[in-house]
């Protein structure tokens, strides 16, 4: 099989050709563009996630690129908030009131929010639309990007929990990848609130505590010892508790168990030291990385029981967890995996430009082979054919160009036509009219 | 068949109800929220565009949604340049550098500018992105919508404009519409040139000319007489020539035999009153409406040979012609025709949250039912279950809102278990280890 587009090559146009003309040639720093070959190779990331998340059940939704500038203002981190771009238009009044989202979660407590009482229970949703970070640029990172988003709302239990996590694993399964190339690693807040609180740590302190257990792997041993010290722990009780975290974390043994049934298992590893940057989270969060760890995480999620009644304003009051992964660390890693570019290009290459490609042999006979064309897509195959006259041993190297399978040779056998077998190179006559074969 | 969420209401929340609440209850005006059923009716839409695209041999490619504010103001019309919205962050020093993209043309152009050689010719290219416009609001505008674009570079045959137009008609027959619903309405500018010129009127007036004759359904016939009178042109001549085109219209003959040689003649009819407003075409335009004249456009393209020339500063020389269709008007559309809604919700009905339902009729086999969950998923199927324990009624329930077609029941027979057709309410006992069936 052919590549989609053969004769396509995957340089970058350079800055220094985009210099010497007045209109810009490149998109904006930070910005794809997507040429015919990058473009099969981002559907297939969306279709694929999406495919997947309706295996689980899950129903698509989506929001706008623009949001209300407040909506951020009141809802998002304070780093998201310097990271905005602000939306605005001549006839707006001063300030921008608009901003390009860059995480989905307000929008998703926005929508819900206003119709909940509409939806059983529990609503297990996604969303895979690009976002927008004004972020310094680093491998991994781009100023627009696409990440999935799987959320389930209204169910608190560890099943749901392992649900979510199990359909982690599998988006990248569906990849091509086994647990020989990532690890999700699995924590939860709430062993961790435990802890803090047989240690008489107040719960106004606890936010203040995990940024501490979070940098653990980061900081040396004698920093974070001192800093432990301010919250009356000491660092050989927490690196006990992360080692053996024993009956505070009987969620996670749960969750491990639900994931053994579904032989899922290999795919996890218990570690407290991941608590995850964001305050929201209050129970189970997770990170995945790819055992190589050349990538960022690959994705990362928990649980959040009261986000949506703070960003609703207390209008909805539902237990919810989700986790967000993103295209750009991805498509890293199956350019990374063999067996993943190859799983990759077998797919692409069953969906090449045309799958046939009716080659006009007569001029004479152009409108019978149009007749051909329209009856064959009508029937739903992909066909190409030459717009205008050319001759028949271009037409077969366009056919070649483009992917198609199969020849159609309409010329002075008509009202017979040749079918031929652009692999094999066999060759029958059949009537036109027994089209589509 | 039920449909996707059969609990889901359509209406919008209030606008009321949102000025009682601290933080956005809505979207911006002009912005959408998809909710999953309005989110499932956008992706039928979209991938109903797609697939059609694909049947003629078109590759998908796609651009960034923010864009050089440079771009736009270089290429873009004076009344698009109007509309923008401009992007910016705080970084910024002094004006916004980018705006979101109104049109797809601008970058496409850029796009083909910098890599045209790689491509082999002609090239058939698509997309559907959202496109944004500050426009004031009204039936069939939104300010962020989605428009499929398809071009075609490289060729300047007749049989590429039938081509193009014939994909045009198909987009419209593959949501069920028939030459009695739509009616393509085809002109060619090169036809109004040629009756220009040999009437003396300059090359360099032919735009002012083109948009009296733009406007002559429109304008009384005394004003229009005189705006022609300048040109020294009489309106009966216009008329005339409207009716009967003649010899410079034998382009517009070439087009409908090739049409019919389709089978698509029906669906086209010359229209030389169609001259299109944008200055850049060249020869053969058109505008496709609703026969009931309910709608504005649903779509309108045409030839523009220059445009990519003056677009990339003179760096490619392609002769190139292309259609815009909106998401917004189309919808109207189809929501009009019971026969196009039918079609639509048979497509969207066989695509239910989850195919099979695994209910849990022991809790005690909740180990073995996530085994069976696991392994339907994946063979590829949609499935869903009861996160947390439910009696068995509820499971039900949940199976028939879900649109399950099949329940799995495990329980007391395991290793067997208990398959129902949830439609003929037939059941039977199956090995569990012979699934998926």
């Amino acid at each position: 099989m052919l590549p989609v587009i053969s004769s396509e090559k995957l340089s970058v146009p350079s800055r220094e050709r985009s210099l010497k003309n007045t209109a810009p040639m490149n998109a904006l720093p930070g910005f794809r563009d997507f040429y015919p070959a990058d473009c099969a190779r981002r559907d297939y990331i969306l279709n694929t996630w999406a495919a997947t998340a309706r295996r689980y059940g899950f129903v698509a939704y989506d929001g706008p690129v623009v949001e209300s500038l407040e909506l951020y203002k009141k809802k998002s981190g304070g780093e998201l908030v310097g990271q905005l771009f602000l939306v605005s238009h001549t006839s707006d009044e001063g300030a921008a009131k608009g901003a390009l989202r860059p995480e989905m979660t307000p929008t998703l407590a926005r929508m819900v929010a206003a119709r909940e009482r509409d939806y059983r229970k529990p609503m297990k949703w996604f969303c895979a639309p690009s976002f927008f970070r004004h972020e310094r640029q680093q491998r991994g990172r781009l100023r627009e990007f696409y990440q999935l988003n799987c959320d389930i709302l209204g169910d608190a239990s560890t099943g749901a929990d392992a649900e979510l996590v199990a359909l982690a694993i599998d988006m990248l399964r569906a990849f091509g990848f086994t647990s020989e190339d990532f690890v999700v690693r699995l924590s939860d807040r709430s062993a961790w609130a435990a802890f803090a609180a047989a240690r008489g740590v107040g719960e106004d302190r606890l936010g203040d505590f995990l940024s501490v257990v979070d940098k653990l792997e980061r900081m040396k041993d004698d920093e974070s010892a001192a800093k432990l010290a301010e919250f009356g722990v000491a660092l050989a009780d927490v690196r006990a508790f992360i080692a053996q975290p024993g009956a505070e974390a009987a969620g996670l043994a749960a969750l491990q168990a639900d994931l053994t049934a579904r032989g899922l298992s290999d795919y996890v590893e218990i570690d407290l030291t991941i608590v995850r940057g964001l305050a929201y989270y209050t129970g189970i969060v997770f990170e995945i990385f790819d055992r190589a760890k050349k990538e960022r995480a690959l994705a990362g999620g928990g649980r959040y029981d009261q986000l949506l009644t703070l960003m609703s304003d207390g209008k909805v009051n539902l237990p919810a967890l989700g986790f967000g992964m993103g295209d750009v660390t991805l498509a890293n890693l199956i350019e990374s995996s063999p067996r993943a570019t190859a799983q990759m290009n077998d797919a692409l290459a069953s969906n090449t430009a045309a799958e046939i490609y009716v080659i006009i042999a007569t001029e004479t006979r152009r409108a019978e082979a149009l007749s051909v064309v329209q009856k064959l897509r009508d029937a739903g195959r992909r066909v190409d054919y030459a717009l205008s006259p050319a001759k028949v041993g271009k037409q077969f190297q366009a056919a070649e160009q483009l992917g198609a399978a199969t020849a159609i040779v309409v010329g002075e056998e008509w009202p017979h036509v040749k079918v031929k077998n652009l692999v094999t190179r066999e060759e029958h006559l059949i009537p036109a009219e027994s089209l589509p074969a």
